[in-house]
């Protein structure tokens, strides 16, 4: 090798930046993987089998005991409940840095570069490691999965090649649940991407997401994620906060024209995260993101006697309706959820009743902690609720369940990739059995169908239909005393509740 | 007295519940106070004087420091860019009670019973205070001014007896600065109010809306309030959300409805608060309550072809006008927004930029502590930021300061009732007067002008009216290179805030 | 005034003042209970049938579903290892009040005063409650059990009366856990009891706590607790924090010496919680409260030559050594914990791992909500981690689970009462099986064994006997090089914990 | 491998890990500034002079508003009141990276290489920047000033060629306030130090803190400071937490032996943090801290008939006496307080009142924020706080005020180095100006004195010497009645301090 290599290796843990030479051979201290044509041989993680069902009484941990596949659960299979994805960021450029260590993950896989070769082999990984899972989506940033190169022009050149492979890789039963744009690891983010105070950021933020839309569109995924890591301030002493909300707004139109324009139909989605790397976060959750995509006229279009069959419709006046062009949706993370003070089920219950809950990242914060940790999700109760949720939303389809969650940094085995997602999955599937068994008892369901049973009536109908006006509730309010009140039985519902688990 | 009284002494201070006969005269135990006719004699606070301006200097804890009504800063008198009121039922109904303790309390001109009379004299107390703070509004609930009676009829004439002296009291100065409605504390609305799970519940509380709306409107008080303190849930496992919010629509719905009718043009404020009672309240921040504003279309209406110009419009596209009908705005407190997560600085931003800035209850919590403190704000940085926002928005008429605030529990000398609104009123005057003179460098404002000077140009006039797409961003982005991006300067701008202090 | 005044105070729910009359008789609108001689006549819970193990499967809501008593688990009866009590304040004195509402709670047997003859029908209600879920131990605040009196004498005497009476219902088989002296509710204790600015309060509350401890004595129980809700302060501004720690240290230096002086050989237990009701309270966590103790020299007393066999000795040099006189340990409240930013577990661990793990206050908080919510544990992931501690310290006796838990406001049927105990109990007695399981499987125990076999050697032995100096250490990392470090398998070892569950 | 390999490891700040080869002179693109051999030629920050004191009317960022160092308050210089420190990691090894970031920050002086020229030549610029603050005082990690090398021995070699350096430019007049080894970053270190499960981790960290005291020692440092970030745990279910601590307790043990040994006297400082990076650290908080340190012995020894009057004495009884030998203190961060849940203030008086408080990291966090933000401080009210427990303590020495604070990421110019000093000790010289204000004024210590003057008679002082026993306290209580209990007045209290700001 004759050149400098300069790895730069974030605590996000993405090696993201290199230069000159790239090492075209297979480093010599791979040592026999190394086939003579300098690529690796045979398989990545030797030692693991395909993951089987085995049920919960196994003690292998290298077998699902909750997750079945093709089980079906209420109608449905359950890879087809659970559509789960693997992270490529957090299981193949998870290094284990954190804003006091260094990295501590060396995948055997590894030569220490960011080549393209390297980015090859990796992903290669990548498929074998969904394979070996038995997972058909996986999900990326496109700087996680090819070097920058030195100009614009090179780093899309790096993305083709290596997205080619994947492609290739892909076949036919493996598509990414979504791509996004990593639009906060580079210094040129700091102040944001379609938020940044400078102009050239702006633009340079906008051919990179309408680069990223294109290739995810080429690669069949299903949706396209928005995660406005550096769209918030650090004070609102120096910002302009009106404007940059302005920007932020006719981003995501260009988006929506762009995504258009070259017939890519996913979805586009919007992850809330309240803070972190930001003192704010200007999606801080679902409510909020839901404030903004409503005031800028983002969720949908108003218009003059159109059909009012259409899907995603509501009237607002007999004349003028509502259209929802069905653009944007949710992707709610549960460890942002817990960062802003809300339960993840609230968060899914925010945006499903708002008509948006469109993808989940699945991971898990710890409740003591004020950062993100990006745990595998572990609490069976969290996941039944999780999953009550995706059940009353008919399913997450084109979404799914993206595992959003990394190793601790002192897990340093290749095998713990392989436990970690397993222990991650076998939480969600069992959350979905919980749920099933909830739903098919029905006494949860029927306790809060009849706490609410008094709306249920001719004057409950009036209420709901807005016909019921101050004088008419005070002449009843007057005429009927003082109103009965019954018992809210919460300490019932979760008894209910836990007997499912 | 031959009946039996019964005191139900509450924690959020209030004596809410009375029975049988009140004594109609001046009990015995009042001493020397009680005249002939058994009527409190002489003043309530005997040994205080008027509260004058008397400078920085002075170390009279019974004067201004900061607050000189009528000097004039940044072209308006320091009174009409403060508004200040005094909140009744902190100052005149607050106990000292907590969720451990019993009331600490003993005011010399209370006499243990929660009766007409007893609301009568206190009401005069009310104005004493007011007249010696020098302060022209004041905020009520319905509840506490007046004491429930057995039927609805009856506390509805136990109001309106209270308010007739009240009007007497108010002269030409004085007036509320707004009323509500107390929906929280009586156990029929343990539920909620407009979204209990209860019908009788909602019509009682829209009788009650009703009521208090009129009494406020009689009053001439310039604004209403919804605090929904009890709107919200513990568990979703016994929750209806979706049905709860659509209750809540409805019933603001025939709130605006009513207001018309009855001619009343004070702003309807929503008081955003994230949680306590409840684990969860609807309107947890500005944002959230925004989004339901929006989703429910109860900030504005839709117009086909309306005329353009007419207030507070935005136009959607060429042919539909959105016209916000502006009868909702919030009432933003500042320990609500920290126990949000946010800083009071932000929901006042958030507020402002939607255009709906409406009304500022001035307290601050304990940044270490998860609940309302209701502490009167005594710090210099916190109320300048607050200050910078009102002045942004032009000040908050018809809106104002209410000192949301308390006495903390071990504070019990009624001097100290002075002591805490003068520290509260001067921290906000040196706050106004800090920001005046940051507004007056103007350093601070300059260094956020040139921030984003790279969007004052052609290319960002393009960006900035929606007509920059991802095609022309991306040529601009391969032409620029990598983009130049400057310092935030925040330890600057930090530096020029903290000098003005 | 002839009749009857009856102050109601709230939100910590505890009726603690009356006054004049109080009804010797069952008043006349409790109805068909209401006998000839004026007392209660049959049963206070007539519908509900003594409580039975009915195993997982039950769909009973009054049935227990994982608690047996009897059975045995890891060598001891389930009864024995959980010690159950039920806290008499939060399930007879509860009145579902809080900061913002007033009570919810009529219990039928409940007449609206706070007499004596109340006190004691509530005391018979306890009784049946007790025997009816089959628990044989309760704990008490003096004040909740008994009404106050005009002076001390008299509320030492009404104290003695009731007291005389649940000494007759205890029977053979019924014992208080513990007894405490409630000394936080009363205005007195505004500013803290043994650390009041007031030597008279320092006085009352030293004379209360001897009465209580003498009652606590004579009804047999096993420990006595010290909870300091106003020991600590609002602000640091108004408080000599140094002297209010000493202060404390006396009063419980006198404690110990009253104990000895009368005989009562049950724990001193000091329950820790960090804040609220004040900002900060002494005893914040459970390290706070032991760097307290050992402050002061209250775990013990150091002795030349004593002898080194005595029990709970820790050898400090040759010549003097440590005797722990065993009159502290602790009391935890998962929820104190969880308030003071540590797992429940975590504070377990703390005190047990100083050898003073005493009893544990078994409730919850919401992991969203910055106060005290005292709910029912649910979580069978905590219980079991709970469950882990308690096995590891040898059980908890002379201590227990105490269910420092309250009903939700809401919830306001008798039979609530009924379920949320159930359902605590079944979700302890579920944390001891699964706890179980996993020790028996035992391969928990060996991944942490495996990760500290390094200092099971020859080195590890002379490091852990204070034998290795850094010369030596230097020389062996020396000679060593890199050290080798493997995973902490965290994933595995959260698989092999929810695997139990 | 011919070529450079360089690893940036970033977000903690630190390049940690270099290789091969390094540039032996001066890198050419560093331009002009390259002299003919290699070496930095001129000042590193040219447009910058010597920062003076122009008092608080001065717009000049570049200038002393509140700090004049030779001014004398309360008969002492500000500078030596204050005793500033520059913290080099922060200032010379910010890079600005974050866990989603990468580094920001490109300082003309620094060539991309962790080789030792440009560890000397940092070095050669932290002098010039302490010389024109005008701040004798600087603290350092081992490793953020000389690069590792391939051994431990070539690691010390690289430190001691640095050192070498740092001593002559010292001269006379600077010294380091405090040396630390960096236990943290390096893989090795991830399960801890000195409470790695790794026996190997635990000699090297023995090795790697012998060297350090031994540098701290030659370069005239007056403390040494232990920060334990790795010294935690991320979970219970795989943590010995007794075994840890114990070793914990052997590895401080032997830090006393060996400064004895080599005739250090700098006192041992133990820095506490919550959380972050794990979950846990052991030493949480003061408190927390102090446990610890008196649960083993460290604190002092017992001895029996020892001299009483010697210094740092605690009688426990006639014939044994503790003898704290005074090695360790606390080196409480203002940010790591808030993050236990406390205020900075508390921290600082729980050091204090147990003799203990020994240095400041002076920094602030966001309250809004759940992580380390080492902002520089710029509260007003904080820092007189701040000041008046360093009065209270009669100053720092040995220990000063550290400037544990970064510059944010966003914030890249040189002068924002010098911007954010002189605004962090403006704000804690004007903090030490109100606090000497409030001193003088003496109007709040009268408060308090007040408040607890009860004591102050004969009753009390028996009590405050342990000879009132409960019985003598309830004779007093019968006989007194009930206790009068003035108000706090925590609002004049609050008033009294905002005035002095």
């Amino acid at each position: 090798m004759a050149g400098r290599i300069l790895l730069l290796v974030l605590s996000m843990n993405v090696i993201f930046f290199i230069v000159n030479a790239v090492p075209e051979t297979c480093p010599a201290d791979l040592g026999e993987k190394c086939g003579v044509d300098g690529e690796w041989e045979g398989e990545f993680f030797p030692g693991i089998p395909k993951i089987k069902y085995e049920g919960p009484s196994t003690k292998n941990p290298l077998a699902y005991k909750w997750y079945n596949a093709e089980e079906v659960i209420l109608g449905e299979k359950m890879k087809d409940w659970l559509r789960f994805s693997v992270a490529f960021w957090h299981t193949f450029r998870g290094t284990g840095a954190d804003p006091f260590g260094a990295p501590t993950k060396y995948w055997p896989w590894e030569d220490g570069t960011n080549s393209i070769a390297m980015a090859k082999r990796r992903m290669r990984a990548n498929f074998e490691f969904l394979n070996k899972l038995g997972v058909d989506r996986w999900c990326f940033h496109d700087r996680d999965i090819a070097p920058d190169g030195k100009t614009l022009q090179e780093t899309n050149s790096n993305l083709d090649e290596v997205v080619a492979l994947a492609k290739e890789l892909q076949g036919d039963k493996i598509r990414p649940l979504w791509g996004t744009a990593q639009l906060f690891m580079h210094p040129r983010y700091m102040h944001g991407a379609a938020t940044s105070s400078e102009l050239g950021v702006y633009a340079f933020a906008a051919a990179q997401v309408k680069k990223a839309m294109e290739v995810t569109h080429y690669l069949g995924g299903e949706n396209y994620v928005f995660w406005g890591g550096r769209e918030g301030y650090q004070t609102l002493l120096n910002t302009d906060m009106e404007r940059e909300l302005d920007h932020l707004a006719r981003f995501l139109e260009a988006a929506v024209a762009y995504k258009k324009k070259i017939g890519f139909n996913g979805t586009l989605l919007i992850e809330p995260k309240p803070q972190e790397p930001t003192k704010h976060q200007y999606d801080w959750d679902a409510a909020t993101t839901l404030n903004f995509l409503r005031k800028y006229g983002l969720l949908g279009e108003f218009q003059y006697l159109s059909d009012p069959n259409s899907a995603f419709q509501m009237i607002v006046d007999n004349s003028v309706v509502f259209v929802n062009h069905g653009e944007f949706k949710l992707n709610i993370e549960c460890n942002h959820a817990t960062l802003s003070g809300h339960s993840c089920h609230h968060d899914l219950e925010t945006a499903r009743i708002n008509g948006l809950l469109g993808n989940i990242d699945a991971n898990t914060g710890d409740p003591q902690v004020g950062w993100d940790t990006d745990q595998f999700m572990t609490d069976i109760g969290e996941a039944t609720m999780v999953m009550l949720s995706v059940i009353k939303n008919g399913g997450l389809a084109p979404g799914g369940f993206n595992f959003d969650a990394k190793l601790r940094r002192e897990s340093t085995d290749v095998e713990d990739l392989f436990i970690a997602h397993i222990s991650g999955m076998d939480t969600l599937a069992r959350g979905l059995r919980n749920a099933a068994k909830l739903i098919e008892d029905g006494s949860l369901a029927e306790l809060v169908r009849k706490r609410y049973s008094s709306f249920d009536t001719e004057l409950g109908g009036q209420i709901e239909a807005g016909k019921a006006d101050f004088e008419m509730l005070e002449k009843k309010a007057m005429e009927g005393g003082e109103p009965k009140v019954a018992s809210a039985k919460q300490e019932l519902a979760e008894m209910i509740f836990q007997s499912a688990l």
